[in-house]
């Protein structure tokens, strides 16, 4: 069986994923949305699909599956209408900037038993899913600190800032994410600070650009994440699971991994640029592992839910910043 | 000149100092006091010291500077009564494990103009002195995050937590004087999580084993510490300062670092045990630095009023947990 | 423009190559031939090109481009034939085992002006291929010492050794051109010793499985090879060039680059398990560099030439075994 | 027991062995003997022993042990004066430049049944000595290629290359020893190749600058051992033993390892700048092992005849590259 998919939105994420759909010999990749026509045309034409308006994919007959790569604030009302059309969903992270929205979504989602999957890419990581299977090979024994670092390689333009929801519900939603993934209980407390150390112009929009954050389950378990929205070094993405036996960490890649020395000293390239580069496997193998639950008609991981729970974790860790004080995520969803 | 040395207390931490002592070739082990004679006599023996009763230390002529290595609760008097004998002093670290008693003990040795170092060796490690080398170098541009991680290899004996004041003012306090040592302002709030993880015992007296702090300077800089009692590849001893035009770390180090490589990998052998082999140039390193300002009738650094502001950090942490709160550390001392 | 390919083989390397040209969007992949049908087959309808045979893909008027994976002692032929018919094109090492018949294929290759390229596939590799720009970049000033360390994960099948030309000629040819590429000199000079240290049945074969080879160069500059058919850890495939300002090296690549540590130390998993994972993308790189050759209308670099001389290496070394003393390579070829 | 140690030859090694001397429990420092008085004045003066004349030193009876640090040309006389003095004796290598000479001198020993040790520091090494334990370990399995990699920072001087015997006898007999103490079998044949390509001057003094080495052993076992007289990345001391099993590994060290990231990538600091640095810990182990012996009665090891060995391998390995071809070790001595 051929996974038959639409497309919609032929931004970056988009290209990104339309990439990976093509390389995958049980996927095929049928046609393309955009509401830029030329952008349609030209990520169609690079795979030999065709350009169709967004109402045509939703209810077209030779689509099985339909990847989401439109703004956020069309998500939900899309993934309700692919729902209701009985199209496999795969959506980009955030299903919605609001909790309420989300749950809402989901609702709709569980009636239809439509097939939903949110794009947390990290998981499929050929690194972090190693740590993850170190973890559940008993390798590190029970886990106890997660230690995050994420870091982009530079901020994002006011415009993008403006629409993203904020550091929190935009960024640290992956590493959000990748706790839940990783930690093995869900986390029950959240403390946050944030500060404007990178670009004066986030602050205006109200938002933040470095941040630390520490969740914490109810057995007592700990993470720590460092975000920043600028590292000169590259693309900084770690992880290290601390357990009762042991420790698992995966560090970060590079393009090219020479080492040159001379009198200053041993030198090696800076880290991907950002993670179209990064997590290139990361995506190809997040597609794959959706053609695979489609094809077996199993309902795909993540799921709506772990993009509501980390989307509680952003909200959590939110008013954390702003009432000073440690924030029960029960209370936010 | 050669500095002579007086030394109160003939533990583990009393033999490291004796050592650093006597291979220094500015300085001279004369006496060791010790409540156990024995462990006075031994380590006297080993470096052609002799032995005498404290009070003979504090009032001898022929002794410029004292080591205090007794147990904690005697530290701010012994302190009161060398600084009124115009005794140089290192003291290990905490002065006290009460705010108010420190804050009375500094204002001893303000007053007598005494010379007083307080124990906080990591700032003479090579590797982290080199940390800081950078950032004063500008290499990294204005420090944002620092990230400290810091395990010790097992947890202590039940009998060493009743009288180590907790895990905060314990353990993490030579993580808060680091911090305070990068981050190059004063941090204004903490946010503490702890948990017990490793050993119920400790759990039973009160104590965490494992706790996570994030501290934020007035401008926003943030430092992330990640603690336990336990790890089994080692003493964990990291640090890393991301800043506005790059990072500076300085990773774990080893004994022995060799690397096997065989079907199962490519195995380096686990960290050192613990502070004394980890730490072993700091320790002669800090002592040179000390002898250094006695001799050229300096003040000496890290000093009184650095111990105070890292157990003032310890108390803030402390309390963060207790209140599920961010704690203003003006709030404390 | 799109290169249309031909593919004689559908071996191992066969399907190596035949992925490379389908995941390259300026490739097409027509036809394959292989003396075992349903092997073409196969290969055939996985990229959606047809089986011929080879009379008709040497003829075809819709193919462009043909590479060769077809036996070794088959190659040179091949070469004539397809030069003649007009086709560029690609050919696995060795064109063949004997020196004088190499020789006498290129001349033929000469004369039609066919762009003939040799699998020299490491050239491509993004690690090496870094190493050799920053020489070109001027990063280590002149060249003087090259270390290659080759080894492969286990020893061939004795029916592979058979057919092979021994150790030098299939194995070390690989270190060979990968000097050259290198030394920035053509090496005049070479000394060799071999030895039995893996499988006996080598021996007796008269082959070796551990080799050590110097080359020199007229001005001096030495290239130390260390080639074995056996790593329990993986494919081993180092490269490091000392120079007079300085030095580059390409480490060794794993799939999955996590870190484990416990009590028995830090563990990563071991190395790629052989060219066809180590090398992905220096395949693709490769077939790349083949297509852009082809399309420009240029001639395509590794060439005949470059085949001719690491086979004169391949001969001048063995030759330095046998005979117990350095060989010229003039001698040779 | 406390070993009572003369010291002839107060220069550049002659300190390092003083500092060792002074800095071991079991050993005391009692005479320096020096052609340059003042340097045997300062140097005695450091750790609080007397000058005397070599004479007086050989003669004493107040010392058991004697360390040889004169010029080259005057070891192998002191040797046999001191061992029929009764004397323990420690001798930097080499023991004499001439094969012949060192015999006539072993003999000596021999009948007087002195204690003699030779200065092949390396193998004091905490790593080098854990690649040998891994080895004894059977960690590796047998052991079938050892590659050492030795450059120093910078050319000596042209006074010194006049007296050292030249690169073979001065630099890599080192190396020579490294791999008699990892091969476990003795080398029996030896291929060199070695040119000038750091300093013109080095060359016109019939020495090389640069070379490249391939030992072998009667059971197959290779060796292959690079040199350069210049690093500008310091120095360059590494060692790796692949076998059967697996392979182990002794990476540079360096001061201080911390790492620096920016736009430029990610930088180590440069190795140690020589020996006096890089095998502080050696040197004191070397000589904790020699006392140990002289306490215990026994034979030090490394001793006359591993001197012997290690000279034999340097001339084989001159011979070679001047007369292009492989040198049977055993027609040398």
């Amino acid at each position: 069986m051929t996974v038959r998919f639409g497309l919609l939105g032929a931004g970056r994420i988009g290209k990104v994923h339309a990439a990976a759909i093509a390389s995958n010999p049980k996927a095929r990749l049928v046609a393309v949305a955009d509401a830029l026509e030329p952008a349609a045309r030209a990520l169609a034409q690079a795979w030999g699909a065709e350009v169709r308006s967004l109402d045509d994919i939703v209810s077209a007959g030779d689509i099985d599956a339909v990847v989401i790569c439109t703004p956020t604030d069309t998500h939900a009302d899309l993934i309700e209408r692919l729902a209701r059309a009985g199209k496999a969903i795969f959506c980009e992270k955030p299903i919605d900037l609001d909790v309420a929205r989300v749950e809402a979504c989901l609702k709709v989602v569980d009636k239809t038993g439509a097939a939903l999957m949110v794009g947390f890419n990290r998981r499929f990581d050929p690194h972090f899913a190693a740590v993850r299977q170190a973890i559940d090979d008993g390798r590190i024994g029970a886990v106890e600190m997660v230690t995050i670092t994420s870091r982009d390689p530079g901020a994002p333009p006011p415009d993008y800032v403006k629409r993203s929801g904020g550091i929190f519900r935009d960024m640290t939603i992956h590493d959000f994410d990748m706790a839940r993934f990783l930690l093995g209980e869900e986390p029950v407390s959240v403390s946050a600070h944030a500060a404007v150390l990178v670009d004066p112009e986030i602050g205006r929009m109200g938002d933040f650009d470095s941040a630390s954050v520490i969740l914490e389950t109810a057995s007592g378990r700990q993470c720590v994440i460092s975000n920043s929205r600028r590292a000169t070094y590259g693309y900084d993405q770690r992880i290290e699971v601390h357990g009762a036996k042991g420790m698992v960490a995966a560090e970060n890649q590079r393009p090219v991994s020479i080492e040159i020395a001379d009198g200053s000293g041993y030198t090696r390239p800076p880290l991907h640029d950002f993670f179209m580069t990064r997590y290139t496997e990361a995506y190809a193998n997040e597609i794959a592992a959706f053609v695979e639950a489609v094809e077996a008609g199993r309902k795909p991981k993540p799921d709506g839910r772990d993009g509501l729970r980390a989307l509680a974790l952003a909200e959590a860790a939110l008013r954390s910043v702003r009432e000073g004080k440690r924030v029960d995520v029960a209370s936010v969803a």
